[in-house]
């Protein structure tokens, strides 16, 4: 465990709080800058979750629409930050700093002094003036159009996402919006992430944070995409950038501003205390789980999975989300790459394969759907269940960059039961994992080690799977809210505890190292099966077939 | 619809038995000869069902077995018969014959006096003295080699089977019996089909029927496989047509023999009227459904789907099961193809995908699984659910014939549901008929109606998913007992009342012609998920990626 010696002497009393905002609910903690002893949390959920199928009016979205509602937001502050300081038994006046983490890229439309479109009453039924949840997936087709004219004029800043720009990205969603409500484009004077428009509200001033402008934003070298470009992608897109996008930048652990009045109100913490720049949940995560060298992949394991790691060098890895000087750790290259759905799919998966005899069972036994088909599928050996599985339902982050892939099952038979395509499903996004890592190690970036992080860590079947699949050791975040952890230690810098991310880090991270070892014979098994994995993955991804692209056609035609 | 006219006049209270052996259950229809009323039915379901995990004493099976229970196939005749006799109101002594109908190929060891091997105390724990199911689909190594042998020798039987051997069919589970368990191969005196052993039981007398001999047995011109090519199989299974298998011929609709004083008491019917020699389930509801004609498809579709269909000509049509001159109707090639699972990928998909909370909905609204997924499906519009699916759960019998490929989805999303899997199922077994209809057109065999029997065509959303897909009239036989029907029939050519089957066909047969026809807009748009299906039915069955037979292949080692 690395974690402080002396620091708690130095400042006995002095607290901050982390708030992580998640894909259905925000998390806050409450964190001593001492030693990061996590004193207490609560959590939140969004009252709107993900509007997918519908607004809350009853307006009927299209597929692959993802959408969120910003009130939900600032409810977080609202009940779980004061919630957490009660049980923490904290006092106000021992809180020095807040700091926050959102998903990315989450982003939505706002009048010029941050109001959300969607909160104008003439607006409530249109879907674009609602945040675009990140994973939002309906903007393929303009994602694909960025990508081919960025490859067609060589823009220098396309090798640094992996050769292509994803659908979720700030580009692409605004595109989408201009092509398809141009009257709402026309409206929107901010086009402002999530992770920045809480921040704002929060500290009364937008301050546009390095990390999502680096990854999500395509700033490079201090440069966004030109007005050239943008107007060759689309002649009233030109503007874009000056419009709606620049703004000054923050560096990461910066302090944006002291805490509002009104952010005070909500949060029961004291005015004028330091309010931190924004930070993506899985970049914020990389400290706290002790990755400050470079090799040492974090793998924020939740809903989806995002893959963060710094290097001393530069290298062009394909399929890649990107890669940002300072993107998390000042001084190094900090690359990020991502699984679009992970836990998403599990979930998917026991909504709609959970038999009622299943949930019987379970229920007696006491365990989540979860738990029981774990327990089930752990009883297995390797190859046991005859099947192989691509994890794609929420298409394809890293390696392929297309959301218009979507998942496959292969090997079923008439035998095959719930708990072996379960644990299909968790093998699939191992080998997710392992693609990346070989696209890392391929390029010349060298992953030696995974420090897991996020909600999954808790499944040891699926830990123990991804340490056989990728042969490496794989150690855990000894926190439960690594996001809220990070971000209160960012907060900790802006407070002006620490000098830096890293000496808070040396203080408050935690993690334990290959706490999951591979084990020869498993592994040598998952080698073969992983061999099929890549087969399908070329098949289906990189062009032999686009039947997945054609049935996606051909269901936005019938839907329409 | 094809019916009597006077013939009630002459046979006015005359009757049969037919009694149809299915799955899983058996079932009894009292027939009136002179038009075909079904008077009344009773089903028996087996006690053992499918043996497909362990035996009655617990010994486990490994994987891709199936077996059934000799004396369940008894009960059935003890139970239903007079349970169906007693509801019609007819007086034994009005019943004049008995005809059965078996699934095929479904074998067993016996002595020489008909006593099942597994009825022996000795053996009762021994896997290989029960009856192989016919979709007991562990002899597909064996399978493999009789035909690359045949191939290898050029012998002319080969390609009256479509070029390929079933690992389901005599020879191929006689040579697993032979190769794995050689002591029990030796004590077997008859290698029978259930369909002759219950004819012998009845009857006292064992004869052969020209159905399964010619289209399970590869009897094809009064010959069996060489010796010669036998021994080149194996040394030791060079005797295995004249020590185990040869037997007298008898015709469909012959009379086996008259019923005995022990079957006389079973049953409650006269001792000594006519028992009819065996018959296939598929073969037998040909008659039953008027399809007398060459051109018209008879499609029994339960489990699984048996296609039989009569042609004045012989062709070569790939991966079709069969070609057996007289093997449906005197006079005619009669061809069979089919398909492994069809209603078993439904039963499936309802076992391990139906989730509570549709358990919960469908109970609500008083629908049994399959009315209740059935009804949200019905709700979309053709190629909504972005799905493709490969019916092959139970492998593939035509035109791939290879019971080691396996079940796909592809397209899976978050939001895909669960009608929409079943839908997607549905769909894929019509794309595996108009797959064979295809097969049969390109060989010169014109197909030019279907006629649906068996259980599955009381559901209208499958049956116009067919018409759709196959772009031809689908009419359905006008029985829900279509097979005991047919058998009935055949009893009453055995009993002497109709000269031929002909003649039975002209009185008793039952069907409505033309009830669901294609929409040409649904067609169009089923044109291109058949584009798709067949593009990964060719990948996948044929070589260009072999994942699914060394998925079996690692599924077999990680079990063994």
């Amino acid at each position: 465990m690395v974690n402080a010696e002396n620091s708690e002497h130095t400042h006995p009393d002095t607290y901050v709080i982390g708030v992580d905002y998640g894909t259905l609910s925000g998390r806050a903690v409450v964190v001593r800058v001492a030693d990061g002893a996590e004193l207490a949390a609560a959590e939140h959920p969004y009252t709107h979750a993900v509007l997918d199928r519908a607004l809350p009016d009853g307006t009927p979205l299209p597929p692959d629409w993802a959408l969120q509602v910003p009130s939900d937001y600032i409810d977080v502050l609202r009940v779980a930050v004061p919630e957490a300081l009660a049980r923490s038994g904290v006092r106000p006046d021992q809180v020095v700093g807040i700091g926050t983490d959102f998903t990315a890229c989450t982003v939505l439309p706002v009048l010029a002094d941050g109001t959300p479109l969607c909160e104008l009453p003439d607006l409530a039924g249109r879907p674009h003036a609602y945040v675009k949840l990140w994973r939002h997936h309906a903007a393929q087709a303009q994602a694909d159009r960025i990508t081919a004219l960025a490859a067609a004029r060589k823009e220098p800043w396309l090798r640094r996402y992996g050769g292509k720009i994803s659908s979720e990205w700030e580009f692409a969603k605004a595109l989408q919006l201009l092509e398809e409500d141009p009257e709402l484009y026309e409206l929107t004077e901010r086009w402002i992430e999530a992770a920045d428009w809480i921040v704002w509200r929060l500290s009364g001033t937008y301050v546009r944070n390095a990390c999502t402008a680096g990854y999500k934003g395509q700033l490079q070298d201090g440069s966004y995409p030109s007005p050239d470009y943008l107007a060759a992608l689309n002649p009233d897109f030109a503007g874009f950038v000056s419009d709606k996008l620049d703004q000054p930048i923050g560096q990461l652990g910066d302090r944006a501003g002291g805490l509002t009045a009104e952010a005070a109100a909500w949060t029961g913490l004291p005015e004028g205390i330091a309010v931190c720049v924004g930070n993506v949940d899985a970049h914020v995560t990389a400290p706290a789980a002790t990755a400050v060298e470079p090799g040492r992949m974090v793998a924020i394991m939740g809903t989806s999975t995002c893959h963060v790691m710094s290097s001393d060098q530069w290298a062009e890895v394909p399929g890649m989300c990107g890669v940002v000087e300072g993107g998390i750790l000042p001084g190094l290259w900090g690359y990020e790459a991502g699984q679009s759905g992970v836990g998403d799919i599990f979930g998917w998966f026991v909504r709609t394969g959970f038999p009622a005899s299943y949930a019987e069972q379970a229920a007696a036994l006491g365990r989540d759907p979860h738990e029981h088909l774990t327990a089930l599928a752990a009883q297995q050996r390797v190859g046991q269940h005859g099947l192989i599985a691509l994890d794609w339902q929420s298409g394809n982050r890293s390696v392929l960059v297309d959301h218009d892939l979507s998942g496959v099952l292969v090997g079923l038979t008439l035998s095959t039961r719930p708990e072996e395509i379960y644990r299909a499903l968790l093998e699939a996004t191992a080998f997710g994992t392992r693609t990346i890592i070989e696209a890392f190690e391929t390029s010349g970036v060298p992953v030696r080690e995974l420090i897991v992080a996020g909600g999954l860590m808790k499944n040891p079947l699926l830990m123990q799977i991804y340490a056989d699949v990728t042969r490496l050791p794989l150690g855990v975040i000894d926190s439960t809210q690594g996001p809220a952890l990070g971000s209160a230690m960012h907060a900790a810098v802006a407070a002006g505890v620490y000098p830096d991310i890293r000496a808070a880090a040396q203080a408050m991270a935690k993690a334990r190292p290959a706490v999951y070892r591979p084990d020869p014979e498993r592994a040598a098994a998952y080698d073969r099966l992983y061999a099929e994995y890549r087969l399908l993955h070329d098949y289906f991804g990189r062009g032999a077939n686009e039947v997945m692209h054609r049935l996606r056609h051909l269901r936005a035609e019938a839907s329409a």
